[in-house]
């Protein structure tokens, strides 16, 4: 199958347009016509080799909303006409005690990312979103709800499976207090989820001019994490903390405003923490840091039906195709509100 | 009440005999005579003033084992003769949530350690148990399983208690795999208490010499930290990893041996972690590190029933009070199998 999309050539060029080869349908894949794919951080990493392991050409997007257009004999949960999402991983082993638990994302044997990924049953590289049709096993295809704008689906694919999967796994509800550390993608749809989870909501950030908007996503609570007295106010108060910054930053701020028994959970940066995490603040009261990785399928379909129950989609900017090089230079500006969508009926060769 | 102890005088000085008032006892405290008192690495550190704080003079001693002598008007659980413990804490707001889930240690007030503290009623100074006797608030009093080892039974209100109390909290059983980092006072405890909760459970040290001690303090496997094969060997093994090791040490190596969802939790360190923790195989795996301070008074209970039940006591040499200073040079050296108890009797002016 011949398809037409937008591939990084190497670490150092942009993005252009890219005619590439997808696999036949197997019986138990679902083809899907894209309509949107949404535009997150970790493709300019990726496409630009920022964490090594990089093959080119690579198409990125794991932020994909489409209507199917085809279906294997197999499948028997989707019809020719349904909106459908696809994440961040197209396929798992199916087998370890991860997969089983529905963590996919922590398969043993290593998931199937939907790009920069190797296909586990042909060995053809995978391509992403950033494309006008895909073909993907129907366990790792999302059934949307009824009426969900699709352009605004599409971010939480990731950004919206990535901050409910912690949520959800350390039990927020309406008892929790719970932090969101950076209004970006992630950020801001931390503070719609937890909020609608029925959490006291607090956003830390560096920029007081971010009030109003966190407000109005769902803080109730805005503390400013320059302000030493502000921060102070902020002891002991937080039984969860989302940090979503992608780059190094010091948490010995943050461990302080940790209830007891509280945890910090990054979902952002890769890396060493520097500078050294402190373990007075941990060992006093019990607090942990942790990492998180987006969240596995049923979850993510959890997740997405919870959206539609309560109107939930992210604050998009949508761009045609062409603008791609120029949104990745606006996202590392943190230039967007709050994450850009790329409308694929506009991607031309 | 004027009684005999052992007290620092100074950071710098040996600790030697002194007589100091303890409070007259109130309507609701238990009168001690001290038999046993177990030797903690912080009471080095306390003595010393490495983590600063210091007041002086400073009788150290937080793994106290005596019998009741004397009790006030308003108690009703213990009676004279009793066989009693004493740990790290001997008040505490009690009203706090902390408090209130059983979690003194973590008392949002500050809990009143049983030595280099302030008694929250009167401002008097607490002295610990290198001494003939102490006054206690009978909540803060713990009971003694008929029959145990008195002198062996002094280091399970510290480091008993110390390994015990993650092990509950993270919900140890049989099912699980538990890993001790380090074969101390501590670390010989953990290994006792998690063989006896039925985990499976592995000694990780860098001394090869201490294969036969560990297996016949429970310990199914061995891991050489130094030996880069055995830790590749152990990869996502371990549910929760008890880290007692008490200065700083890299965490890295034993964070890829931690299953998914697992946790390392440090009891022993207080300071930064340095080498940076790393945080991708926190993110890839959802893996927590985390700090634990002692454990609550009604855990402290548990613990001892607990080992009255599986015949649990510490390995311990007794010493006179005299040899304390040299006790705290061999204790820095690791030069003990496993924890130093002073025989109060030995106890001269």
């Amino acid at each position: 199958m011949n398809v037409l999309g937008y591939a990084a050539h190497s670490s150092t060029t942009d993005l252009e347009a890219f005619r590439f080869e997808r696999r036949d349908p197997r019986a138990n894949d679902v083809t899907i016509d894209i309509l949107y794919c949404g535009v997150c951080h970790s493709d300019v990493h990726n496409a630009r080799n920022d964490w090594g392991g990089a093959a080119y050409p690579m198409v990125p997007g794991h932020e994909i909303i489409g209507r199917v257009s085809a279906i294997g004999a197999d499948v028997t949960r989707f019809k020719v006409g349904d909106p459908v999402g696809v994440g961040c991983m197209v396929d798992s082993c199916q087998s370890c005690f991860a997969c089983d638990d529905g963590d996919e994302q922590y398969c043993q044997h290593g998931s199937t990312y939907t790009y920069n990924s190797v296909d586990r049953h042909d060995g053809m590289p995978t391509f992403g979103g950033y494309s006008e049709r895909i073909v993907v096993s129907d366990r790792f295809v999302l059934k949307l709800p009824e009426g969900m704008d699709l352009a605004g689906a599409a971010p939480l694919l990731c950004a919206g499976i990535t901050t409910w999967s912690p949520l959800r796994h350390w039990k927020v509800d309406s008892s929790s207090r719970v932090a969101v550390v950076g209004l970006g993608g992630l950020g801001h749809m931390g503070l719609k989820l937890a909020k609608a989870l029925g959490a006291h909501v607090t956003l830390f950030t560096r920029s007081p001019g971010k009030e109003q908007d966190a407000r109005r996503l769902g803080a109730d609570d805005i503390v400013l994490s320059t302000d030493d007295a502000q921060m102070a106010a902020a002891a002991g108060k937080f039984d969860l903390i989302i940090d979503t910054v992608p780059y190094v930053h010091g948490l010995n701020p943050y461990l302080p405003t940790l209830a007891v028994n509280g945890t910090l959970v990054l979902v952002g940066y890769l890396g060493g923490l520097e500078p050294a995490l402190q373990t007075v603040p941990m060992i006093m009261g019990r607090k942990s840091v942790a990492g998180s990785l987006i969240g596995g399928i049923a979850e993510t379909q959890e997740m997405l039906d919870f959206c539609g129950e309560h109107g939930i989609t992210a604050d998009i900017e949508v761009i045609d195709m062409a603008a791609i090089n120029d949104a990745y230079e606006r996202m590392l500006k943190s230039d967007v509100k709050y994450r850009f969508v790329i409308d694929m009926a506009t991607l031309k060769a």
